[in-house]
Protein backbone atom coordinates (compact mmCIF):
# COMPACT_ATOMS: atom_id res chain seq x y z
CA UNK A 1 0.00 0.00 0.00
CA UNK A 2 1.15 3.20 -0.92
CA UNK A 3 0.41 6.81 1.01
CA UNK A 4 -2.23 7.74 -1.89
CA UNK A 5 -4.12 4.52 -1.30
CA UNK A 6 -4.37 5.26 2.58
CA UNK A 7 -5.46 9.21 2.20
CA UNK A 8 -8.68 10.50 3.43
CA UNK A 9 -10.03 13.64 3.66
CA UNK A 10 -8.84 15.53 6.60
CA UNK A 11 -9.98 19.02 8.04
CA UNK A 12 -7.61 21.69 6.95
CA UNK A 13 -7.39 25.13 8.49
CA UNK A 14 -4.86 27.94 8.23
CA UNK A 15 -3.18 30.00 10.92
CA UNK A 16 -5.90 32.58 10.12
CA UNK A 17 -8.54 30.34 11.34
CA UNK A 18 -10.28 31.08 14.55
CA UNK A 19 -9.15 28.78 17.46
CA UNK A 20 -12.63 27.91 18.38
CA UNK A 21 -14.14 26.71 14.83
CA UNK A 22 -10.75 24.64 14.64
CA UNK A 23 -11.27 22.90 17.73
CA UNK A 24 -14.88 22.45 16.71
CA UNK A 25 -13.60 20.52 14.08
CA UNK A 26 -11.57 18.51 16.09
CA UNK A 27 -14.78 17.29 18.14
CA UNK A 28 -17.59 17.64 15.50
CA UNK A 29 -15.37 14.87 13.26
CA UNK A 30 -13.04 12.93 16.09
CA UNK A 31 -10.30 13.57 14.09
CA UNK A 32 -7.01 13.49 15.89
CA UNK A 33 -5.69 16.87 14.41
CA UNK A 34 -5.81 18.96 11.56
CA UNK A 35 -3.41 20.04 8.95
CA UNK A 36 -2.44 23.87 9.21
CA UNK A 37 -1.51 25.31 5.70
CA UNK A 38 -0.41 29.21 5.03
CA UNK A 39 -1.45 31.12 2.64
CA UNK A 40 0.14 29.60 -0.33
CA UNK A 41 -1.80 26.50 1.19
CA UNK A 42 0.91 24.59 1.39
CA UNK A 43 1.18 22.32 5.06
CA UNK A 44 2.96 24.79 7.67
CA UNK A 45 2.22 22.24 10.02
CA UNK A 46 -0.21 19.47 11.43
CA UNK A 47 -1.84 20.56 14.89
CA UNK A 48 -1.86 17.56 17.32
CA UNK A 49 -5.46 17.89 19.48
CA UNK A 50 -2.73 17.63 22.88
CA UNK A 51 -1.75 20.79 21.62
CA UNK A 52 -4.84 22.84 21.75
CA UNK A 53 -5.78 21.49 25.14
CA UNK A 54 -1.92 22.62 26.31
CA UNK A 55 -2.65 26.38 24.74
CA UNK A 56 -5.01 26.32 27.32
CA UNK A 57 -3.72 24.66 30.49
CA UNK A 58 -1.54 26.53 33.38
CA UNK A 59 1.91 25.60 33.26
CA UNK A 60 1.79 24.89 36.72
CA UNK A 61 -1.29 22.60 36.22
CA UNK A 62 0.76 20.74 33.03
CA UNK A 63 3.88 20.04 35.59
CA UNK A 64 1.66 18.56 38.39
CA UNK A 65 -2.08 17.40 37.03
CA UNK A 66 -3.24 17.06 40.99
CA UNK A 67 -3.00 21.16 40.38
CA UNK A 68 -6.10 20.67 38.54
CA UNK A 69 -7.95 20.32 41.64
CA UNK A 70 -8.05 24.31 42.78
CA UNK A 71 -10.37 24.81 39.55
CA UNK A 72 -13.79 23.19 40.65
CA UNK A 73 -15.88 21.69 37.66
CA UNK A 74 -17.65 24.50 36.23
CA UNK A 75 -14.15 26.57 36.30
CA UNK A 76 -12.81 23.80 35.06
CA UNK A 77 -14.60 23.10 32.22
CA UNK A 78 -14.36 27.13 31.66
CA UNK A 79 -11.03 27.43 31.50
CA UNK A 80 -10.93 24.83 28.87
CA UNK A 81 -13.03 26.71 26.74
CA UNK A 82 -11.23 30.10 26.34
CA UNK A 83 -10.38 30.20 22.93
CA UNK A 84 -12.23 33.13 21.80
CA UNK A 85 -10.12 35.86 20.02
CA UNK A 86 -7.37 33.28 19.17
CA UNK A 87 -6.50 32.04 16.09
CA UNK A 88 -4.88 28.70 15.00
CA UNK A 89 -1.55 30.59 14.87
CA UNK A 90 -1.55 31.55 18.85
CA UNK A 91 -2.04 27.68 19.35
CA UNK A 92 1.23 26.31 17.74
CA UNK A 93 4.24 26.01 19.81
CA UNK A 94 6.83 29.01 19.13
CA UNK A 95 9.42 27.24 17.67
CA UNK A 96 8.31 25.26 14.38
CA UNK A 97 11.04 22.88 13.11
CA UNK A 98 9.55 23.18 9.50
CA UNK A 99 12.52 20.59 8.40
CA UNK A 100 10.42 18.27 10.41
CA UNK A 101 7.19 18.07 9.59
CA UNK A 102 4.41 15.09 9.31
CA UNK A 103 4.00 14.85 6.10
CA UNK A 104 4.89 11.76 3.11
CA UNK A 105 4.99 12.17 -0.61
CA UNK A 106 1.54 10.34 -2.23
CA UNK A 107 4.48 7.40 -2.65
CA UNK A 108 5.51 6.96 0.68
CA UNK A 109 5.40 2.82 1.70
CA UNK A 110 3.21 1.73 5.25
CA UNK A 111 6.63 1.63 6.79
CA UNK A 112 7.22 5.37 5.63
CA UNK A 113 3.79 6.80 6.85
CA UNK A 114 4.88 4.49 10.66
CA UNK A 115 8.38 5.77 10.73
CA UNK A 116 6.94 9.61 10.49
CA UNK A 117 4.05 8.66 13.11
CA UNK A 118 6.11 7.26 16.00
CA UNK A 119 9.47 9.66 15.09
CA UNK A 120 6.85 12.80 15.29
CA UNK A 121 4.52 11.07 18.12
CA UNK A 122 1.70 11.93 15.50
CA UNK A 123 -1.30 10.06 14.84
CA UNK A 124 -1.58 12.04 11.51
CA UNK A 125 0.24 12.16 9.03
CA UNK A 126 -0.21 14.67 5.63
CA UNK A 127 0.18 13.73 2.23
CA UNK A 128 1.57 16.06 -0.22
CA UNK A 129 2.06 15.91 -3.79
CA UNK A 130 4.70 17.37 -5.56
CA UNK A 131 3.03 20.60 -6.37
CA UNK A 132 2.40 20.95 -2.53
CA UNK A 133 -1.16 20.15 -2.45
CA UNK A 134 -2.46 18.27 0.55
CA UNK A 135 -4.06 15.33 -1.11
CA UNK A 136 -5.77 14.16 2.52
CA UNK A 137 -4.12 12.42 5.71
CA UNK A 138 -3.60 9.18 7.05
CA UNK A 139 -4.35 8.12 10.31
CA UNK A 140 -3.07 5.76 12.55
CA UNK A 141 -6.36 4.08 13.01
CA UNK A 142 -6.60 4.01 9.38
CA UNK A 143 -3.13 2.49 8.95
CA UNK A 144 -4.38 0.01 11.73
CA UNK A 145 -7.53 -0.60 10.07
CA UNK A 146 -5.69 -1.45 6.77
CA UNK A 147 -2.47 -3.19 7.62
CA UNK A 148 -4.33 -5.67 10.33
CA UNK A 149 -8.18 -6.56 8.94
CA UNK A 150 -10.02 -7.86 11.38
CA UNK A 151 -11.23 -10.70 9.52
CA UNK A 152 -8.21 -12.99 9.58
CA UNK A 153 -6.07 -13.34 6.45
CA UNK A 154 -4.14 -16.49 7.34
CA UNK B 1 -18.56 17.90 33.31
CA UNK B 2 -16.45 15.13 35.52
CA UNK B 3 -14.43 11.60 34.16
CA UNK B 4 -17.51 9.75 34.85
CA UNK B 5 -19.82 11.67 32.37
CA UNK B 6 -16.90 11.91 29.44
CA UNK B 7 -16.03 8.11 30.14
CA UNK B 8 -16.71 5.79 26.64
CA UNK B 9 -16.43 2.35 26.45
CA UNK B 10 -12.91 1.24 25.45
CA UNK B 11 -11.14 -2.06 24.47
CA UNK B 12 -9.21 -3.62 27.27
CA UNK B 13 -6.48 -6.68 26.65
CA UNK B 14 -4.34 -8.04 29.23
CA UNK B 15 -0.40 -8.36 29.05
CA UNK B 16 -0.77 -11.82 27.59
CA UNK B 17 -3.77 -10.83 24.48
CA UNK B 18 -2.01 -11.96 21.75
CA UNK B 19 -0.56 -8.43 19.75
CA UNK B 20 -2.27 -9.00 16.31
CA UNK B 21 -5.54 -8.76 18.23
CA UNK B 22 -4.70 -5.75 19.97
CA UNK B 23 -4.18 -4.05 16.77
CA UNK B 24 -6.74 -5.69 15.04
CA UNK B 25 -8.65 -4.10 17.96
CA UNK B 26 -7.41 -0.74 17.62
CA UNK B 27 -8.11 -0.44 14.34
CA UNK B 28 -11.31 -2.10 13.47
CA UNK B 29 -13.33 0.18 16.07
CA UNK B 30 -10.47 3.00 15.21
CA UNK B 31 -9.98 3.68 18.87
CA UNK B 32 -6.42 5.43 19.46
CA UNK B 33 -4.88 3.28 22.05
CA UNK B 34 -5.84 -0.07 24.26
CA UNK B 35 -6.16 0.01 27.83
CA UNK B 36 -3.85 -3.05 29.26
CA UNK B 37 -4.94 -4.58 32.75
CA UNK B 38 -2.84 -7.10 34.81
CA UNK B 39 -3.76 -10.40 36.31
CA UNK B 40 -5.94 -8.78 38.70
CA UNK B 41 -8.03 -6.40 36.17
CA UNK B 42 -5.93 -3.41 37.68
CA UNK B 43 -5.00 -1.44 34.62
CA UNK B 44 -1.63 -1.61 33.91
CA UNK B 45 -0.68 0.60 31.33
CA UNK B 46 -2.26 2.69 28.15
CA UNK B 47 -0.85 1.07 25.08
CA UNK B 48 -0.95 4.19 22.40
CA UNK B 49 -1.25 2.98 18.59
CA UNK B 50 2.55 5.09 18.21
CA UNK B 51 4.27 2.46 20.55
CA UNK B 52 2.67 -0.57 18.51
CA UNK B 53 3.87 0.90 15.59
CA UNK B 54 7.52 1.62 17.15
CA UNK B 55 7.63 -2.24 18.01
CA UNK B 56 7.35 -3.08 14.54
CA UNK B 57 10.11 -0.53 12.84
CA UNK B 58 13.98 -1.23 12.84
CA UNK B 59 15.41 1.67 14.86
CA UNK B 60 17.35 2.40 11.97
CA UNK B 61 14.28 3.63 10.00
CA UNK B 62 12.81 5.13 13.58
CA UNK B 63 15.99 7.66 13.38
CA UNK B 64 15.70 8.43 10.01
CA UNK B 65 12.05 7.81 8.05
CA UNK B 66 13.97 8.31 4.55
CA UNK B 67 15.72 4.96 4.99
CA UNK B 68 12.22 3.33 4.92
CA UNK B 69 12.88 3.75 1.04
CA UNK B 70 14.95 0.43 1.30
CA UNK B 71 12.20 -1.19 1.94
CA UNK B 72 10.08 -1.82 -1.29
CA UNK B 73 5.75 -1.64 -0.96
CA UNK B 74 5.30 -5.34 -0.42
CA UNK B 75 8.48 -5.34 1.95
CA UNK B 76 7.14 -2.62 3.93
CA UNK B 77 3.54 -3.83 4.52
CA UNK B 78 5.34 -7.50 5.36
CA UNK B 79 7.61 -6.17 7.84
CA UNK B 80 4.50 -3.96 9.43
CA UNK B 81 2.34 -6.91 10.27
CA UNK B 82 4.92 -9.16 11.58
CA UNK B 83 3.49 -9.61 15.37
CA UNK B 84 2.56 -12.97 15.17
CA UNK B 85 3.87 -15.00 18.67
CA UNK B 86 3.81 -11.79 19.76
CA UNK B 87 1.84 -10.48 22.98
CA UNK B 88 1.23 -7.26 24.19
CA UNK B 89 3.51 -7.58 26.99
CA UNK B 90 5.84 -7.65 24.22
CA UNK B 91 4.90 -4.48 22.57
CA UNK B 92 5.21 -2.27 25.75
CA UNK B 93 8.62 -0.05 26.76
CA UNK B 94 11.07 -2.12 28.85
CA UNK B 95 10.98 0.70 31.84
CA UNK B 96 7.22 1.23 32.71
CA UNK B 97 6.56 4.29 35.34
CA UNK B 98 3.82 2.61 36.91
CA UNK B 99 3.76 5.95 39.62
CA UNK B 100 2.77 8.04 36.18
CA UNK B 101 -0.12 6.07 34.02
CA UNK B 102 -2.82 7.95 31.98
CA UNK B 103 -5.11 7.23 34.65
CA UNK B 104 -7.90 9.84 36.59
CA UNK B 105 -10.57 8.79 38.99
CA UNK B 106 -14.73 9.34 37.81
CA UNK B 107 -14.55 12.77 39.88
CA UNK B 108 -11.78 13.94 37.60
CA UNK B 109 -12.93 17.28 36.53
CA UNK B 110 -12.31 18.23 32.53
CA UNK B 111 -8.91 20.33 33.45
CA UNK B 112 -7.54 17.07 35.07
CA UNK B 113 -8.27 15.00 32.22
CA UNK B 114 -6.75 17.47 29.86
CA UNK B 115 -3.84 18.12 31.86
CA UNK B 116 -2.61 14.19 32.29
CA UNK B 117 -3.45 14.04 28.31
CA UNK B 118 -0.90 16.71 27.68
CA UNK B 119 1.64 15.87 30.20
CA UNK B 120 1.67 12.13 29.34
CA UNK B 121 1.48 12.67 25.34
CA UNK B 122 -1.59 10.61 25.10
CA UNK B 123 -5.29 10.86 23.91
CA UNK B 124 -6.39 8.59 26.41
CA UNK B 125 -7.07 8.61 29.92
CA UNK B 126 -8.50 5.64 31.81
CA UNK B 127 -11.06 5.99 34.50
CA UNK B 128 -10.85 4.07 37.26
CA UNK B 129 -12.74 3.48 40.53
CA UNK B 130 -11.37 3.33 44.16
CA UNK B 131 -11.51 -0.25 43.82
CA UNK B 132 -9.04 0.05 40.56
CA UNK B 133 -12.24 -0.95 38.03
CA UNK B 134 -11.91 0.78 34.92
CA UNK B 135 -14.95 2.00 34.09
CA UNK B 136 -14.21 3.47 30.88
CA UNK B 137 -11.33 5.75 28.82
CA UNK B 138 -12.08 9.72 27.96
CA UNK B 139 -10.26 10.12 24.42
CA UNK B 140 -9.28 13.38 23.42
CA UNK B 141 -11.71 13.37 20.61
CA UNK B 142 -14.74 13.15 23.16
CA UNK B 143 -13.32 15.98 25.43
CA UNK B 144 -13.65 18.07 22.46
CA UNK B 145 -17.09 17.17 21.20
CA UNK B 146 -18.00 18.11 25.28
CA UNK B 147 -16.62 20.73 25.18
CA UNK B 148 -16.92 22.83 21.99
CA UNK B 149 -20.37 21.28 20.88
CA UNK B 150 -20.72 21.89 16.99
CA UNK B 151 -23.93 24.90 18.11
CA UNK B 152 -22.61 28.15 18.74
CA UNK B 153 -23.05 27.96 22.79
CA UNK B 154 -23.30 31.75 22.86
Amino acid sequence: MRARELAERFPIVSLSTDALTAARTMGDQRHPGLIVCDGDSRPHTVLPGTQVLRFMIPSYVQDDPALARVYDERGSDELLTKLSNKTVQDLLPRRQDRAELPVVDPDATTLEVAAVMTRMHSPVVAVVDDDGRVLGAVTLSRLFEVLFPTAPTT
